[in-house]
């Protein structure tokens, strides 16, 4: 069974942004509204941090649930995982995401700056440096078997991309625009020359854009 | 965790039949031809019984995925399992799949006949009788928390729709009328009374159809 590399359940502006300007600890997307963007999965009955009952079962919760199935391992970039820029000044952070963090993986931090693994609940972080395709091989073997989930940010996506090592994307393109921040793509049509691809609207207002390797 | 009762990759005609009349050993959709039901599934790259590389990975695999994610246990009528009808001549039919039947877990097999249970690689069938309500509780048992699969055929899904105990159904409608056969509904506003619901058409010309208990 191939192992591939997917993005997954990442959102978007109308104008291509997947984050806003200015990120700091009280604003992990800057100035944009991370409801805005993903707010199509908070409401669907499959949302891990759900605690009423409800939510919808339409085609938003059928990607929500396809996050986590047969993922091993995640590879993030360092703004994903905290607001901190340059060395770490200690090891206090521990990302945005509490004592439960929502991956029940192994998690890759890129980061040039060392640091220690740890672990909170089922979830272990390690920080690693180098290329793309060797940190994917890293991930790949703590997947033990399952496919490799590439979390983003923008910067990481792109930059995978660029190496050709994604096999899969699914991005949701919510209908608000940002006019700054971090920029995935011009338009979905920028991965045409090597994706195949479908648009699945949704009554939420968002696009669910899929995209595989030909 | 509720554990859901869920009809799954149901295929249904534009006219809404399951199957066609006159099932036999040879076709067990009776004269509708599966591949224009289900072809939409058997052409993803998701596929559990493909043999080639390939195949897309497009909102049809998203729902080829989903088959098999978080079930326990399949319920099932007898012509699903088998043409034969009346007691069983002997135990030597092990339904259609050959040794590797693409359940993978326990199989509760609703029939008026009584018959021992077998086992076929992972997957063990359980001829069971008795009212949906009963022959659910034993199944949900058997799926160790896990969601039940409701798999069909027709009569059956309209058995326990019945008895209002389905939580969530995906149907696919194709675009081919068959005249005749076994009617899962007049229209899907049948079901509306009681479950909220989503149309998603597909590329590969089906509509899926999702519902879910208000």
């Amino acid at each position: 069974m191939t192992q591939l590399l997917r993005v997954q359940n990442f959102g978007v502006s109308s104008d291509g942004f997947g984050a806003g300007e200015h990120q700091s600890l009280e604003r992990p997307f800057g100035h944009a509204d991370p409801m805005a963007l993903l707010g199509w999965a908070v409401a669907t009955a499959s949302w891990p941090n759900r605690t009423k009952p409800g939510g919808s079962r339409g085609i938003d919760d059928l990607f929500t649930r396809d996050y986590a199935r047969n993922i091993g391992a995640e590879i993030m970039g360092r703004n994903k995982f905290g607001h901190q820029r340059e060395p770490w000044p200690d090891h206090e952070w521990q990302g945005w995401w509490g004592a439960e963090p929502p991956f029940h993986t192994p998690v890759f931090v890129m980061t040039h700056h060392p640091r220690p693994s740890f672990s909170l609940s089922d979830t272990t972080f390690h920080f690693v440096q180098g290329e793309p395709a060797a940190v994917l091989e890293q991930a790949r073997e703590a997947a033990g078997g399952k496919d490799v989930r590439l979390g983003g940010g923008v910067a990481v996506v792109r930059q995978f991309l660029e190496a050709d090592l994604v096999d899969v994307l699914h991005v949701s393109v919510a209908p608000v625009a940002l006019g700054a921040g971090e920029r995935l793509w011009e338009s979905p049509d920028d991965l045409l020359d090597r994706f195949s691809h479908e648009e699945v609207p949704s009554p939420s207002g968002v696009v669910h854009h899929l995209f595989w390797r030909r």
